[in-house]
């Protein structure tokens, strides 16, 4: 495999008017609580797997005695008004290079679906605990932002840059021709952040005016903080091996 | 030569339900161990190399004064009830590209040659010294997982993740639709330990039903360590006079 | 995106014997002061951008609210005599690879464009303070350098190597047969130069025949340095965050 | 430019049973000193240039005001006998996918050309100086092997592994059909060894029948060191300066 590849389980026939909202990890993991809650509340089917060699070169033991690379997923949620695809993930792609294929394929593959818009989610760093937070929205298109507006999301006070998909998907989306924006929650950084997550799917069931539930938050997210911390210890693990092995000579050639 | 390259000696015909066995090197050295005692034990014909920018750019000068690429090389033994096929090698891809670019090439080039199930060989580290070990496995069907149990594997048990090929082989097998599972003896980690690569030769044996002698596996153990060391040693040396050269201003731009 | 994509505002029709002038960030600022400054005085039309998978992987938030990717552009001013292409940068590419492609691209869309020269515009660092300062040249014709003598331009004194687009571009347009420079001005090398940004802007002015205030450049060089300075932040908080999450496991993986 | 090029300035009648010479900087510099020699000497016409992505992105200006980008060229010496080719450069690819990538144009052009034979010249280095040295030769046939051991390089002995092109080369010969060697100077490895350079000329004169006066050898083998020893020094400071940057936070982005 030479270049990022979306396996398809199903090819959904052309959707209506669809959005995509993306659940990676970030800061203060909010993307990934609120793609991988919005997944299981709204039971969203997969539809296809996103397998990149940006993404690293190892693959967990299940419970049961299988084995799961390292991949992000697309979900579908068919709506009446109009679909929501959300893209869930272990990881984000290692390099600018990677970043960059991946967004491309993500985008790629939103405009074969039928998406139009493409909503990321993400934090936004403070360093300190906000006791008011505001939610912070940039946005490609003056009719996007003038419903986020709406909504409470704050525009132009966010400072600085995003790093990774939440930035370069909807950036990515205006060159597309579609509309993109990134929602983040404001958040301290160093910590998992559920109030500020729950802040988002308040919103995004507002914005998508699908009904979620929020109260099983809490105890999802502290899953996803176990999943993803998994995740991240592993990655780590290999890393800090192949970066002894380079100094010292202890370990064998992998 | 921009792509992992696989150069074919001959093309066998379309082999008999085919399984290939990897031996490359890994936690313990077991794969290769047990790798290329089955070369050597079951008389397997080499068909052919597979050569890649992702190992190193050196070469070896052998005693005869020829010189050897790094390379990882197929071998073939053909069986009335199944064929199998032997992956072995120096080395593994340097880096996350560079292990999915192979493992791509590798599936690719199993599925040409009939190849219906990958089972990978490698350790599964415990940092300490087992008297009572087990040979720990994950696989991609229950089916598969069945046939192992029954011959002692224990499933479920082993955490984390599998670095390099011996994980992404069965997952890509998974995404090509083929079967696909990585056998681990369980070890120390930090040496080369041959008697659970005696275990995992009994396992194969059985599970493939060709009887394999493990009388010279003592022997041909250490003459695998040997070569593995000049191997690495020889990588080490490289990556250290470059590391040393990007620092300082003391050799030649090479 | 996997390769350096210039996506076309409009496509103008054949340029009139079209000249490139660069003005991308490198030593004292002075090609991108200077070039952000002609863009502005001579109200040039924006007719692309340049985006690629070898700059940094985040988006810049702005006041309004919207985002902006980091970019490379090309701006056109139409003149009697021949017209003027400017391309403008937030940044240069971060690998050889990157460079040779993103210099290659702009080689590329060129020669499409009908341009038949290249300039480009750098400093050349003295490390200390002149009082009377040059400006260096060097060029891939005789006719060129003969032309640039003649506006004062000293060729032949200065030493080493160029690093980046500044010398990539012209020693690209030779192999494809265009004309190319590089014209440097001395300076220290450790702070942005107006000074030395404004003698290349009087010696630009001179040598396209076309008149430019440079009244405003101190001002609006204050204005390149700041934003200049807010990208270099960012990449670099980025960066650093990477590299720390690198050897501890503090941050999520992004 | 994404892909190593070759760039031909005209393209020889399909040549007469060719060998290729190497003259590329490695340890003790011996192959380098040897190519240039031998391109001096033997009036050879430049062929073509390679230029490569995997080569720093800088270029040198030159004396008279001119700009030179880092590469290696071809050079032709027509003979009766048999024809030669040499391939001089400034540099080799800075890692390993580049290697393999450079070695594998290099090797196609070759056979493009009708080259028959590649000879590899480069140092093996001993880290004493030696006052017996030998020529230390590996090569891919045993016909091959002959022919030198006649003219007294010794076979088998020297140990390890050879790191870049003077061992990718005759490995890819091999695999295309082509015959190959690498012939080696015993050298102490930390200076330039102009002796060992001599020996290989001798040596070259009497394989390919051509005289070769080596009385001016030691002049112009400084020549190549000051030239070496310049690339060396900006090649560094380059990446001097970008690893302080990736530190700390003082120079521009380029």
């Amino acid at each position: 495999m030479i270049e990022t590849t979306i396996i398809e389980k199903r090819r959904p026939k052309k959707l209506n008017n669809a959005v995509l909202i993306t659940g990676l990890p970030g800061i203060g993991l909010i993307g990934q609580v609120v793609g991988r809650y919005m997944v299981e509340e709204l039971k969203a089917t997969k539809i296809s797997n996103l397998i990149s060699p940006h993404f690293p070169h190892q693959v967990f033991m299940t419970k049961k005695g299988g084995l799961r690379i390292i991949k992000n997923s697309f979900y579908l949620v068919k709506r009446k008004k109009r679909d929501v695809v959300i893209l869930l993930g272990d990881i984000q792609a290692m390099s600018s290079p990677g970043q960059y294929e991946v967004a491309g394929k993500v985008i790629d593959y939103c405009k074969k679906l039928g998406v139009t818009e493409i909503i990321t989610v993400g934090g936004y760093s403070t360093g300190k605990i906000e006791t008011d937070r505001h939610i912070h929205g940039v946005a490609t298109s003056l009719k996007l932002r003038k419903k986020f507006v709406k909504l409470g999301v704050v525009f132009g006070e966010a400072r600085g840059s995003i790093v990774g998909a939440a930035g370069l998907l909807p950036a990515f989306a205006k060159m597309y021709e579609l509309d993109g924006a990134c929602i983040m929650g404001e958040t301290h950084g160093s910590y998992v952040d559920t109030t500020a997550a729950k802040q988002i799917v308040i919103l995004l069931s507002k914005y998508l005016g699908i009904p979620i539930n929020i109260k099983r938050l809490d105890q999802r997210a502290k899953e996803s903080q176990r999943i993803l911390q998994k995740v991240q210890e592993e990655v780590q693990k290999t890393m800090e091996q192949q970066a002894e092995a380079a100094t010292r000579s202890v370990s064998y050639i992998r």
